[in-house]
């Protein structure tokens, strides 16, 4: 156990001159982002403190409205129930904001509120970062909900020349590939896809739940699955998801969700600064 | 000058298990709570925050209905210009607060929001840490605005057998008087006084803003000061007011408004504990 004094190397001076940045959810019990954040502000000298702020969902909306006016506060960083919920309210969202429908960080800034997505952008860095290169890949994207939607923006991004997007609800693929090929800048072919048809991608994401905290569901059917699949997870908990255990057995290279938070940090730390 | 990771020493670790206590004012970049407050809490092994929140006057109510409905907010210090604006919102007074009709410290509890003013007892234990003894002292308090209000109450619980109170405004000195009156419990006579009488007095204690920031005047004729005289001030900037000075001259013994807020720390750190 961490005494209350060495734990302090964890957390930057707060003084009269320190900004802050809240991590809004309800519950906020399992947050990490002020023990991971605020060590990097302060070796970086950054007068910056990441803290919970527990906040229900039924509060939420008249917390945002007091809250952007507090004149010393930075931002939000949005966690569970709230990411949906928060984008409506904002005066600008990011290209993967306005495309998801959903932020995780908001900026207060001279009177106006600014969202961003930083999901899929911190998949593809996180991917990058493993030694994973993107750059010419076909990709089959398991889910086409927020979090998908981010990272099918971020991998056409990063150069992904094949984007096959499948979901439970297939409408809910077809409009994102629609709304996705409506984006300029990307040489990137998106198309809505079966589960099914596995053969021919580099990349196999899960960007949807299943699998999450006990669910034992994988998200295809994994004897599908070839050594020459890569496979990368979104899904934070457990690590080890069904998908990823499939996996591993069919000697498939793999990713667990947990490079998703890594990849993201520094995007997040710039954010606010 | 401290480095970012020295300082933190002054911080307890901010997790998702932290309480936070905002001071509120406008503007902030004067307080120093955060730097006295918590090195106290952290050393006392309280997992609990102390930071700034610079809120403007128009938008006071609103961050404040918000801010009690956030989960792991404890309470607000108040500071300049907000303390007399939030006694009128809260549920419950404590009789300082109440006869002062200000507060400077709020907890927010079980939904509700409880207000306490902490310059009285602050005042009476910041001249008792000093050797002062108020039992049986007769006291001329200058000034019958909040802090005086609290002030006369705290002087009145610590056992002065007189407090004359003056004020500039004559009947709103007159009113504390009444008010003070219909308080049981204490021994103590009060009375509305004129400052020119000043003999019989063993205190005669400032708690106006006369002689604040480069206000060249005092509260009192100061040619009416004897040795006999102790002399205290409750104005902490500067610390040698034109008061204290004139009472050294002329040999009596002297207290400088910042044991005011020595006095009241302790009674601060339970509020929110």
């Amino acid at each position: 156990m961490v005494g209350p004094l060495d734990s302090c190397k964890a957390t930057p001076c707060v003084d009269a001159s320190t900004q802050f940045i809240w991590i809004v959810g309800d519950p906020i019990t399992q947050v990490k982002a002020p023990q991971v954040m605020n060590p990097r502000y302060a070796l970086a000298g950054d007068r910056l403190c990441v803290l919970p702020a527990s906040v229900h969902s039924d509060d939420l909306r008249r917390v945002f409205d007091a809250a952007r006016r507090i004149g010393n506060l930075r931002g939000w960083i949005v966690t569970v129930p709230h990411k949906p919920t928060i984008a409506a309210w904002l005066d600008e969202l990011s290209p993967a904001a306005r495309l998801a429908g959903v932020v995780n960080a908001v900026r207060f800034r001279d009177g106006k509120a600014f969202g961003d997505l930083f999901d899929g952008v911190g998949f593809t860095a996180g991917l990058a970062a493993r030694g994973f290169g993107i750059d010419g890949c076909a990709v089959l994207l398991l889910g086409a909900g927020g979090v998908g939607s981010a990272m099918a923006l971020a991998l056409a991004q990063a150069g992904a020349s094949r984007v096959a997007i499948h979901d439970i609800d297939m409408a809910r693929a077809r409009s994102l590939v629609e709304r996705l090929s409506g984006l300029s800048g990307t040489g990137t072919r998106f198309e809505a896809s079966d589960a099914s048809m596995t053969r021919g991608f580099d990349l196999i994401a899960n960007a949807s739940p299943v699998g999450m905290a006990g669910d034992p569901r994988t998200p295809i059917d994994t004897t599908l699955l070839e050594p020459s699949h890569t496979v990368a997870e979104v899904v934070m908990s457990p690590e080890w998801t069904p998908l990823l255990r499939a996996a591993q057995q069919k000697g498939c290279a793999i990713h667990p969700g947990s490079q998703v938070l890594a990849g993201q940090l520094d995007r997040l730390l710039d954010f606010f600064r």
